[in-house]
């Protein structure tokens, strides 16, 4: 199934339904909120469990050589001195002269339409000295400076440097931690996977634009362990399967998506190759997931700081190697973000604007909504209630009950949490023992017998 | 289904079987690990994944009045400030006055066999000098103090009180931040509840036990919201809904489960009734998961706290009330604790002793293991590859293959993964189309067509 955007977006549209209709709330917010953070609500969670599951079953459940795990979002602070983490995970930061308040250099140049990517702290001083940009708040701006993006806490009663540690920026190194354990436990054939789905935490400078860059967000990574020789070849498969899945499995538009091969200077030093997939978000062309092709450069730095060895023993005798690794990344929050963007639609029904989700029935949190034509009616509601809970039986947790206002007015809220089909009993639903389906996308009403219903809903 | 223990276990020998069969490692174990983590494997985080996803088909999905949410875990300070855990969400610390290591004075106590709930930091310290307790490595011990278990962290890049926060030690209070959010989306009909699965966060001082008490760990929490005068029938009601999960859904067995009503003095200062449902763990009998009649304590702390109204406005027209809540909270790791305690068994099979996980079907990481008879025979190999093929269909990523050491060890493994059937190809399977199924429980043989495999698996 595919997905339309028939209008120019802006993110306030998303955020405005996304709240209106219980998708996602501001983070804290009965509390006067916390940048960069978002709570899921009802309908929210429902597609974001959908999403997560429909990944799980594409790249875990369904293949022999992918394992899951779920390491722990606290680790041993040395995982992260390994990684390179606490030494350069860092984002240049300049600080307002005047009120103190601190914001990240690349953006602030960018929206001058000046491009900062891979710059060096003097190279963006001397930019924004140069152009004269100053601080959102019209002041002067201190030089670039490094500021390191991992949540730093203490672990146990005692305050002393083995004591601190970070929330994990990605799940990636909770997999490579567990890479020995998962080979010794398992001892798969080669190639083979270590999936993740899991919470990355990161601080933000100046988190912006809605979930896309926030500071708590879920990932989904898979670590890809070949033989060094294999990499090029097992690469461009992944290029496959991750069209596969934004395609086909979650119905995003094939022309929305663009292939970026990164070029070497911009890519993270550790990795020989690096396509970002990216998709045309309100905010336009942003990165959506990304394919790095990452070397053995975790695995040697898991065993240079340990000690212990990362190699692995082929089952035909052959001479054992540390494995290399294609890195396929997705954060669910920019999926979802692309989910939203390519569904959310507005045209004309009845003379008056609609806005609507076209969201494919697979990852809609609710499959149908059933309404009793009139409340008053207990004939109507009894009716209603046992076509409700039939239909419950066959779509668990994804039907909702809806008499409140007129039918209109519910179809209208029905569109906008995209709920393909409403079904509404009426008095003719009492002799005939059939029920009007009206549908999201057309809008076009149809008589359908109830005990044909759960299946036509499921077609 | 029912599991079954049919001998003492130790923590230990859980710890064992969890580590060498790919279910639980120690967090950063590569890394020398951190105490008070730990990761989950391939068989684990299966399991994991199938018994919340029973737990919110039970409680969410089935049902038309409870909604999910998913609040984020760094919160606003001012969430930690309102619920009263900044004040007194602490443990009572005592430090070895030689090594400077610090300890859980009740827990010092307990291992002496003195029975230390809800007093206070003086009477512990007195209880300590009056028996002589010495810290765990032979040296005297400090008084007591009470040290905050929340994980504190900063957010933003400028340092200031208002930056301070913390991770959430409890879903809960993600939950009644939402309350206001679900009411303005939803407007769902009294009584209604809200649920939420993730992450909590927890600084032990000591942890112990495994995963019983561990520094981070997942929350399963329902907060149902009622009207004042229900709560008396509403508690009862869920104490059956508890049981009924328990015993029906998981199948653990009635009698290693105890419900425990806590009586007024050692009850939280906010809860009215609780009833700890405490199970027999190897540990001894300990909290599974509490349900605790909170009143109108949380919603009225932020009412209070914002000044925004947490009245729910009654659909006929009656008196607009701040609802009263009832909690039961779950936590995931206890309930695999009890799983894995439930079905964990040694019996001896051929004369020799065999370890099995009785795990039910319905949770069961791996529901069949398939195997030819013989790796050395293409033709054996391909009528398996065939069959796991079907199976993977059926089963979609619950389906193993295992063709290493021989058969016996591979029930074995199979047997200690809780794998209810194991499916092998020999030759006769090439010409009668029919392959030979293990039962893990009983070890029996059964030869079953391969057309009526899945069907019989299903069963």
């Amino acid at each position: 199934m595919q997905c339309y955007r028939d209008k120019i977006l802006t993110m306030d549209d998303i955020i405005s339904l996304c709240k209106r209709r219980g998708f996602i709330y501001q983070g804290s917010d009965i509390y006067g909120g916390l940048a960069g953070t978002w709570d899921w609500g009802p309908f929210g969670i429902m597609l974001k469990r959908n999403v997560m599951q429909a990944w799980w079953n594409f790249f875990v459940d369904k293949r022999p050589d992918i394992f899951g795990v779920d390491a722990e979002v606290i680790m041993n602070h040395k995982v992260w001195e390994a990684s390179g983490h606490v030494k350069t995970f860092a984002d240049p930061m300049v600080e307002d002269l005047v009120n103190h308040k601190r914001w990240r250099a690349d953006h602030l140049l960018k929206d001058h339409g000046i491009d900062a990517d891979g710059l060096t702290n003097d190279e963006l001083t001397k930019l924004i000295q140069d152009n004269n940009v100053k601080s959102p708040d019209g002041n002067p701006l201190s030089g670039v400076k490094s500021f390191n993006m991992m949540f730093r806490t203490t672990v146990g009663a005692i305050e002393s440097s083995d004591a601190v540690t970070y929330l994990r920026p990605e799940t990636a190194q909770g997999i490579f931690a567990n890479y020995r354990n998962v080979v010794d436990s398992l001892y798969p054939d080669m190639p083979f996977g270590i999936a993740q789905q899991g919470k990355a935490f990161r601080n933000e400078i100046s988190p912006r634009d809605f979930i896309f860059r926030s500071r708590e967000f879920e990932q989904m990574e898979i670590e890809y362990f070949v033989h060094p020789d294999q990499w090029e070849a097992e690469f461009e498969n992944w290029l496959k399967l991750v069209h596969e899945f934004l395609e086909q499995v979650i119905g995003l538009p094939a022309k929305m998506i663009h292939d970026y091969e990164v070029p070497a200077q911009d890519r993270a030093h550790y990795s020989k190759r690096t396509i970002d997939v990216n998709f045309d978000y309100p905010i336009g062309q942003e990165e959506l997931m990304g394919i790095a092709y990452r070397t053995d450069f975790d695995l040697m730095n898991i065993q240079n700081a340990t000690g212990k060895s990362m190699e692995y023993r082929p089952k035909d005798g052959g001479e054992p190697f540390v494995p290399h690794v294609i890195e396929p990344s997705f954060g669910v929050e920019r999926l979802i973000m692309a989910i939203l963007t390519a569904c959310y639609t507005e045209d004309e029904v009845d003379g008056s604007k609609r806005t609507l989700l076209k969201l494919p029935k697979s990852l809609a949190p609710v499959v149908v909504t059933v309404s009793p034509l009139l409340k008053n009616k207990p004939e109507l509601v009894a009716k209603a209630k046992e076509v409700y809970n039939q239909l419950q039986q066959a779509f668990p947790g994804r039907v909702n009950w809806d008499d409140s206002g007129n039918i209109g007015k519910r179809y209208r809220k029905a569109d906008e949490i995209g709920v393909p089909h409403c079904v509404v009993i009426d008095f003719d639903s009492l002799n005939n023992d059939d029920v009007t389906v009206r549908d999201r996308d057309t809008t076009k009403q149809t008589r359908v017998k109830v005990s044909e219903l759960a299946e036509y809903l499921g077609k």
